[in-house]
């Protein structure tokens, strides 16, 4: 361990390709791209923070026990989930320590700073250090006090609170994801104060509603309820569900979201899925008939979308861990298990898969599917689109998988998944800089030209999100563009 | 968009590797094969462009619309199917597209280039335009027309005939892929015709006869006719197959190809292969029937391979999309299913996989497959080579998953799969770039000294594709060699 | 092929990466851990060699005939297994060689010297010719009797013999692999030996007795003979495997190792395994009824591990292929199947996940599973850490797979999985190099500074093999440490 106060560096060509012959190349691309507007079209972003303009709580809550991939790795590294600010119960989650219990977070967020080494995670927190609140110094316990004394001060500035943040980090538009029910109040409050000038946009997440099991039945009927339908029979919860889309596009909706076991879509019968539906409302649907139903409704969804024209967005082969500690460890995300996506989308993209509403995207850990199957059918389907991940060596892998089959056009960037709004600005720079390289790369081996990758860098931040997450038809007037 | 007119330059270090130590080498390597014979004993050119040696239709019938990649990106780009000639019905992709069609659908192409950046079939297509058209302009509206009409004035000439570029392509011998009642007049023609130099030969293609289905009956009696044998039995159209493939070696075959939805090969009794026969020619087999059978028939063409000596090609995992605009958009390719290679060869490799006259290409494009099974397999059975993929990126990932454990010796390439024959050459020289430049790069790692990375680039050209295809003991005397 | 005599270069920066910028911290990295002690926790030397300390026997069985990655490449090559000196029958491996033989074998190996390249059996051979016995000449027809005469000369010296090896290979740690019911006397010899200063471990291999079947009856018995322990039902049958491995504990284990066909850990109820073990016993278990009974002893080995504190090592889908040549085709090894780990350790990390006792490193050969399911399962359990794969390539992908969500810190090197006792060094010697590139990679790019990396490299090499394998509290005075 270094035993003294070291500076925390962050170097102007960080991530660019190492060769110099690539990096001057790289680096003329990233310059092009490096202060263009953050388009966010697929976040988890929390509205409250924008409504609210409240400032951040304390640097171990907002840098520390609000991201989970950092307090993931601080577990498995052995620091009980307690010395973490992170409770049993989800509602301490958004916390409010006692400024003794944030500093003995952040204490040991520094104690082990050594384990996010080569880490996705320590790239963000390095750029939310040194770029957002410029405190330049590595975390050890050296350093932990001065740290979090110098973060605690710039958090009590006005340039600090979350509309400032907003401006600065030049947002152009933020989605949130929201339960199918949500009245959407706050992103109502947010359209109707005058002195918000940003753009939130709500996603519809039906997952809960389309998956019979425990509770369900309470589910349906708070749904039936917001939809103001009846929901007694097959018909009306899918029209509930019908309203309840249209209802999320009147607040600006752009996009849908789904986050299943798989992505299969195999279709039966309206008769079949009402009584299927019928007997999930009286609990005694099985876990097949569960799963079938689930299946047909993922292809009611894009049938639905091929309507209303909402983006699609599928998240594939997500499989929850759940240890005796936390629920916490694992929901919604990360421990992926194998993925097969032709067959499952198959019925999916036969009956929808040219119509001209319908954007799918398709986001997946399973690497092997990449080439394998995502990108061919993305070089196919006028429809289908690939999701674009967030490491810097996986987006590397990423786009050396899918550009020889499907070029950089048919995928789509800027969905940076963030919760923690103050991470927003990193992973767009980290996605920025590893396409810069990318696209050197294939300027220094002679398969593209610069203007070209310089057009394409350009169109991988701003126009292909919101030409695939269809965001210019939602823009209204004296919202910002470009 | 660029809105002048720039050229198209086609860098002679393209796709080599860009450190300077590293690319230094790999010139080196390069040049020795540039200009080595084409040996291409795995493709799907239609052998009556050869035997007729009429000039090429028109620049957008040759470049776009008989090359499914390039098609297939427009489609998913928006370009609907009939902007591009390509029809409903197969019969149109043979094309015969009026001038004014032919530079609408050229026209299409050019506003489209760019979502062909980063993409294999733009390295194609590039290199057709300038190596073989000498047309060095970039693609864009401005350009169309102009491009059009150099490479129709080009396609007039005699030299940019069939035979005529058969010669400057350096072919030392091309295979086609023939139906398993195929009466192989066309390669019988040009082996008659004293004016030809070259070297066609026929693959064996028996999928269609191996899975029971709708209009199964009916192929088996056409392959009884072609076989004259009577296949009212299963020992009968065992036998009519092994006549098939005997005609097909008297004509020139060294190979089968076999593309089914997996590869097991799990047998059968020969009395239940009779059953199933039987039941499957009164179209009465099940579909898990129809399934062992074409199992079964997978190790019994390992078996007559190991009796006449026919190499045997196996694609794996590939499935089709039928989505309703066109079967065109998947046939035979490119979408692949999650692959599983050690148990599915196993009952084929404990019976026949020491048997010296087998030799078995397994192609799959599920790369998880390369480095977990098939490089093992390849390093422990004399009967199995691993086919070699063609997109540069995916080549380099292909030789870094498989060289460790099972060098190059285990590998075959040369099999370009061209249906579109003016895009042979070009698919020859990415890899041998590409080669160039692992080999190299095994050199500056100090892994391999240069004259063994010399001798590894001339034997993956030229002597492994022979020595695995068998190509040496099919030669003809007056038949070129090397 | 070469004709001449050419010598064989071992450059002091192979495997370093090519990029000028790269390499010299690379070499700077790597200098502070070349020469650091071999940390081998998990490997298969035979124990009897450093007991013994007799000279090796000649250079085709030290090199050739007893390293299996030597022998299946030239047995796939076409070399006959008994021009290798392979026998069909496993005894012969271990193999005494006429001198004529021996030299017959060695020559083989040279001829086919060229298939070897570009792999990792090549790497770790050359080492030791060149670093180990000195003798720097290229393997070719031309060199080798004279290799042959220069290596045999070399083995008889005292300081070739296996203990002196030992010491001059640094070796601070060996483990061995033992079968669960032997009685490690060779290991009490070595401990009751005052001229034996070195550590050799066993390893507890229970798969035989967790895998009902053909055999298992009489297995169980001589494990209850091996324990004293009536297995008479299932509660003794615990007892005894408990009792093993304490005795393991006794004579220094650390460590199980555990290779199935899958690592589902699916439990099953005391009676009912109690009902299934005495069908076992009678061999009446269906095929289904045995793989649940091995499921479910999978995690009851878990149980042990966080009463006694053994680590458990899980090798995934490895597939066994009998051909009818020789079983010596590939048991215990390197051909895997498609590999789910999420949903198969589900049932052992929902109970034991966090129990501070249990450590599970887990090794796959299906990459697929690295990025998708490893890393993240390891950035969540404190329980779970990655095996490291062995060869160049292969552990660059596994680091760039792995790193960004799991940093370096939940990784287990070290393991080298040896049976060559010679090829020791060469194995971590090639890992020390690629880690020292990887981490220089990070530096250049800006992603580490070189002082964090220079840690990490001692880490990788002494002292996460240390904790991971609980190595520490095992080391008894007079006994080496770092």
């Amino acid at each position: 361990m270094t035993v003294t106060t070291v500076p925390l560096r962050l170097e102007p060509d960080r991530l660019l390709p190492v060769e110099p012959e690539v990096r001057v190349i790289a680096r003329r691309l990233y310059d092009v791209v490096r202060d263009l507007p953050v388009v966010s079209p697929h976040g988890d972003v929390d509205p409250r923070v924008l409504l609210d303009d409240e400032p951040f709580a304390d640097p171990a809550t907002l840098l520390v026990t609000s991201d989970r991939e950092v307090t993931r790795l601080l577990h498995a590294s052995g620091v009980p989930l307690d010395r973490l600010g992170v409770g049993l119960d989800s509602s301490s989650e958004a916390g409010s320590l006692s400024e003794t219990q944030a500093r003995a977070v952040w204490r040991a967020f520094c104690e082990h700073w050594d384990v996010f080494r080569g880490t996705t995670v320590r790239l963000r927190t390095e750029y939310q250090l040194v770029e957002i609140f410029g405190v330049a110094l590595r975390p050890s316990p050296h350093t932990a006090d001065t740290m979090f004394d110098r973060i605690a001060e710039r958090l009590r500035r006005p340039e600090y609170r979350p509309r400032a943040l907003y401006e600065r980090f030049r947002i152009s538009v933020l989605a949130t994801r929201d339960d199918a029910c949500s009245d959407l109040q706050v992103h109502a409050a947010l359209e109707a104060d005058p002195s918000w000038p940003g753009r939130i946009i709500p996603t519809f997440c039906p997952d809960a509603y389309l998956e019979p099991g425990p509770g369900w039945t309470a589910r349906v009927a708070r749904l039936g309820q917001a939809a103001d339908v009846d929901v007694g029979d097959y018909p009306g919860f899918i029209q509930a569900l019908e309203r309840r889309r249209r209802f999320f596009i009147e607040h600006g909706a752009t996009s849908t979201v789904h986050t299943h076991p798989d992505i299969r879509t195999d279709r039966i019968e309206p008769s079949e899925a009402n009584r299927i539906y019928q007997a999930a409302l009286s609990d005694e649907a099985t876990a097949s008939e569960a799963e079938a139903f689930r299946r047909h409704m993922l292809g009611e969804m894009a049938r639905m979308s091929c309507d209303d024209g909402l983006v699609m967005v599928l998240h594939t082969g997500v499989r929850r861990q759940d240890p005796p500690t936390a629920e916490w460890l694992a929901p919604d995300s990360g421990v992926t298990a194998p993925v097969e996506v032709t067959d499952a989308l198959r019925p999916l993209l036969e009956r929808y898969g040219t119509h001209p509403n319908l954007h799918l995207v398709v986001f997946t850990a399973d690497e092997a599917a990449w080439s394998r199957e995502l990108a061919p059918l993305a070089s196919r389907y006028p429809s289908v689109y690939l999701g674009v991940p967030r490491g810097p060596d996986t987006l590397r892998r990423f786009r050396a998988a899918t550009t020889e089959t499907a070029g950089f056009s048919r995928t789509c960037g800027g969905a940076d998944d963030a919760r923690a709004f103050c991470s927003v600005p990193a992973r767009h720079d980290i996605a920025r800089r590893v396409d810069a390289g990318v696209l050197a790369r294939l300027v220094a081996e002679d398969r593209l030209e610069e203007d070209e990758a310089i057009e394409t860098a350009v169109d991988l931040v701003i126009d292909q999100p919101r030409r695939v997450f269809k965001l210019a038809p939602f823009t209204l007037p004296g919202q910002r563009g470009r």
